[in-house]
């Protein structure tokens, strides 16, 4: 085949994945724009955008609204996990689980350490902080009655208006006295189960599922039983349904969208039928939507709880990753258990710090959210894309890592060999904070895991604290 | 006997009680300083000073320091609790205390309503919150990361050894690392009670108690079992010790100073003998300080805390009700429990917000606090007389009130024939709220008693309601 039969732009294609296999394009690199191409190679735009969309569909580069293509790393993802057997019984939490969980977050509150753990970042502007130390000031300098004055329930009528508007994004149609505050999206989770559970009862989580909900639930005295959870399928529902039908839950932990660790979402259609089965089970059913609005793609995809008829799903979010990381400002929605919920707020903490409510509400109000969040889906689509190119590059080979649909969050199976808590413990040695994947079930599975943060500017520090991760990586492999 | 015989002190005490019999010295009033009266009577100042000191003791005035000599209210005291009798046996928590402290929520809520109810001041100047506005700005344009970053545990450094140091005024000996910031002092008694107890058990609490407490119990699954608590020997550690020797209660919890509602304090040997028993029979006491930094007198009366020899003691504060309501800033020293309480923290709630935690740390640094104490001391001690001498000339004969040692409540028993539930129902018909004495046991004793706040400039509005009041108690007498 000689090049004249070649199409132009499968010769365009062609040089591009020429130049991502040497490395002269490397993950996360942003391509040429269609205009510039075109006018560079003397080509027609409708030529170079056959050619960018030809390496979108094979998945050697990706669309990102309003930013132009990005080349994507060639991590693969992790393998499905097992079948739905494991999901039969409750196991015992593990007490080195929760000693573990423990020993991760002093590290993580070390700031000697080159954090590539915590599951917020800890500087860099991510985050309007300016702004809202402004917004911050003038609302305690003009009403500095919410600072002397007792800050009663249910708190900020702006700042529950403003939930309810924003939550629309997600598909969600709701009251302003519908919204309890809360102490952050935690003490929401806290809530729910509080309220729908009693101790003894079983609860089902996802398997991998987010760490703090395993000490929560012992001290609530709860058992877990994991449901197996797909990176790109969501939890089964099919483990699912077969536990409800056997009345053996009395509810069940999840987050549809953007999931800590695996950073993906849960399909439309299993939300509708995750939210069906919560009608038909009379189940309730915790969405915690913590991230939810950090989805990459916008419409975004809407929450199980806009497909819940019957008031089943308790909806728990915060505006902890999204916005204002130091206002510990969560909410929930609670649907037929409103009531329970707001009266446990009362005798469990009151109510939130009104000034911290009131600056959050005008923010919200005055239209920067919707861009604020905007530039931060780039930010953190680039960032994740960085982390994943990195990962391919000085990770031993044989790692996995999943393809986030937001957020800043990524997790990453590596090869037979490897043992997630060594390598905590390794690179803790070396002064780099990781999460090992054993907090993420309360069994400690997930020993070949870990969960990644690339919510970090990537400086030289941080590059060289992965780099050096994967070399312990690479020798956790070879020494096995 | 000739007014010769008589000393020149006594004559005078005698005119002085005369004045106050009809009236032209009501309650409330300062005498006219020592020096003064010496001069405008031509008298030695130790002859006015053992007049005045004669008064005092005999319980016609009080001396305040550095204010002078005030008249004080002639309203009898309560009787004293019957024995012990009803401590042994846990009753259920009624369902009718639960709606009705719901209602008495709402009405505190409703702005419309003159409030006499809310434990908290609604605007006024009994806060610095001018200031603390200032602070908050400050903190926030200076280190605007407090907002951007995750408010990760333990949190403020700072603000921690703020409160470690000024406990040292309750006879408190701690260091900053064994503080657990909490959302309230709410919080603190929820985490309290989460370590210490497992549903099913029975926890002995004072009655009355603090309201909050009773659906915070039944939230826990906890029987409550109520001891006998005297406005002025604090709860029957007799009644408490029986029920230690039989183990049959898993934690106390208690107000040992400022009570919430009484608003009087334990005397210092009885708080010795309950760190005892604490001891003795290896039961937590947890220990609400949440007014003792506005005990009247100084030095304050030290904690029970103080007396803890082997950290049995769980002390739980805030500054919701000293300095800044609005911060929802509270704390606890767990003693022995420390650890499991702060684990608890980190997975109901995480952390405090910062930027709050940091401001109320420099204000608690540069020593304002301690003057602020004393301003609001001051304040409050004369808010309270002038609420008692009020209540003595508005309500009908037979009512009876305690007699504040700190804060601003105040516990007041109607005569026979009165009903507090009807009589918050007729308050809030005439848009007056009250707290009605049934909230303050779980099996809604005390339906002759209000808890009355003097928290609130005395305005027109507020002396017309407090009349309107004692009218309505006045007609439910007559009409028994």
């Amino acid at each position: 085949m000689t090049n004249e039969s070649v199409p132009l732009y499968q010769t365009l294609a062609n040089e591009l994945r020429d130049a991502m296999s040497d490395g002269r394009l490397s993950a996360g690199a942003r391509l040429p724009s269609v205009r510039e191409a075109a006018h560079s190679r003397g080509l027609s735009i409708n030529t170079v955008l056959a050619a960018y969309r030809q390496l979108e569909a094979r998945g050697f580069v990706e669309a990102r609204p309003q930013s132009g293509y990005f080349v994507r790393s060639r991590l693969a993802a992790p393998p499905a996990p097992e079948a739905g057997a494991r999901a039969v019984r409750p196991r015992p939490i593990e007490p080195a689980v929760l000693d573990r969980i423990a020993s991760v977050v002093a590290a993580q509150a070390d700031p000697e350490h080159v954090d590539l753990s915590l599951a917020c970042p800890k500087g860099g502007d991510f985050y309007p902080a300016a702004r809202l130390a402004r917004l911050v000031a003038d609302t305690a300098r003009r009403h500095p009655h919410l600072i002397g004055d007792y800050s009663l329930p249910p708190g900020s009528r702006r700042l529950r208006r403003e939930i309810a508007r924003h939550a629309q994004a997600l598909g969600l149609s709701m009251e302003s006295d519908e919204i309890v505050l809360t102490n952050g999206c935690m003490e929401a989770l806290q809530f729910a189960l509080r309220t729908v559970t009693r101790p003894g009862d079983a609860v089902a989580m996802e398997s991998p599922t987010y760490f703090n909900l395993i000490p929560l639930a012992k001290r609530l005295g709860l058992q877990i039983i994991e449901l197996p959870t797909h990176p790109e399928r969501g939890l089964s529902l099919d483990a699912l349904e077969m536990l409800l039908s056997e009345q053996r839950i009395k509810a069940v932990v999840c987050m549809p969208d953007v999931h800590n660790p695996l950073g993906t979402s849960m399909p439309l259609a299993a939300k509708r039928r995750l939210a069906s089965l919560a009608t038909e089970y009379r189940v309730p059913v915790i969405e915690d939507a913590l991230y939810a609005e950090l989805q990459y793609a916008t419409p975004l995809q809407p929450a199980v709880k806009s497909f819940d008829r019957d008031d089943w799903v308790i909806l728990c979010a915060s505006y902890t990753k999204t916005l204002a990381p130091g206002f510990r400002i969560g909410w929930m929605e609670a649907g037929r258990f409103h009531r329970e919920v707001a009266d446990l707020k009362f005798c469990s903490s009151v109510a939130q710090p009104a000034v911290l409510c009131e600056a959050l509400g005008t923010f919200l109000e005055d239209g920067g959210y919707t861009q604020h969040l905007r530039r931060l889906r780039r930010l953190y689509a680039s960032q994740i894309d960085r982390l994943r190119g990195v990962i391919d590059e000085v990770f031993p080979t044989g790692t996995r890592a999943t393809d986030p649909t937001g957020g800043f969050l990524l997790w990453v199976e590596l090869p037979e060999g490897c043992d997630a808590n060594r390598l905590f413990d390794a690179a803790l040695a070396h002064g780099i904070s990781i999460t090992p994947g054993t907090l993420f079930s309360p069994s400690g599975r997930y020993d070949r895991h870990l969960r990644l943060s690339g919510c970090y500017p990537f400086s030289d520090r941080h590059i060289h604290a992965l780099v050096t991760l994967g070399q312990l990586a690479a020798e956790q492999c070879r020494g096995r």
